[in-house]
């Protein structure tokens, strides 16, 4: 069942933090990395590009905890454990940009590696909900 | 083998960031949460108490990865791979004052719940190092 997020989670999910997304290697080893995210209804977006740990990861056990600390108060956070619905490839670019949008102000720039065709959206339901000092 | 790191990393480390740290459940499940830290000659020491779920989780499988995001540029950010190799239990106490004094400049305040018998230090030992925009 996925879980409901109260008003001051969702308040405090749609400021632009940054969140750590914690996966788990086809041989129980834990990988996290900082990612940009967004609030979509009851679903969290975040994208990827191909190649990625992550994406390898998770694409083998869709588990995962997304972690959002206040970086003006380290005592504030929420931690989402849930599960990646849906993997995106269709929407990857366009998503990209819109996170860029939500925390630069301007669409994605490219580094050389990487390409729109790359981009992965990750659809998350999250299951359930805990932090700390939540608002 | 343990992972040698370098100078730019320690000094990074040796600021006081938060870490998020990430355990995996006996079914699979990735947990993630805010930690204090602090690194001591090649290891890393971080402390918890009896009861919580990062605990339960590390005792049965000891690998984690521990990220830190610097809060004043969240594009630098490290992320180190590896396994608790001590449960300290006679330290506990110490070590959660001496983390206290390290991100707030005097001892731990005790919530009701918590009490010096029950803080145990995990010692942790760096494994693989990876990141983005490290100095």
């Amino acid at each position: 069942m996925p879980v409901q997020l109260d008003e001051a989670t969702r308040s405090f999910l749609n400021e632009p933090h940054v969140a750590v997304l914690a996966t788990v290697s086809p041989t129980g080893r834990p990988q996290a990395t900082p990612v940009w995210y967004l609030l979509e209804g009851d679903e969290i977006v975040v994208n990827t590009s191909k190649g990625r740990v992550k994406l390898h990861n998770l694409e083998k056990n869709p588990r995962l905890a997304l972690t959002i600390v206040d970086a003006k108060n380290m005592y504030h956070y929420v931690q989402i454990q849930g599960r990646v619905v849906r993997f995106d490839q269709a929407r990857g670019a366009r998503d990209i940009d819109r996170l860029s949008m939500r925390y630069h102000g301007k669409p994605y720039a490219y580094p050389g590696h990487d390409r729109p065709e790359n981009r992965v959206t990750l659809v998350i339901r999250p299951l359930t909900l805990s932090g700390m000092g939540r608002r």
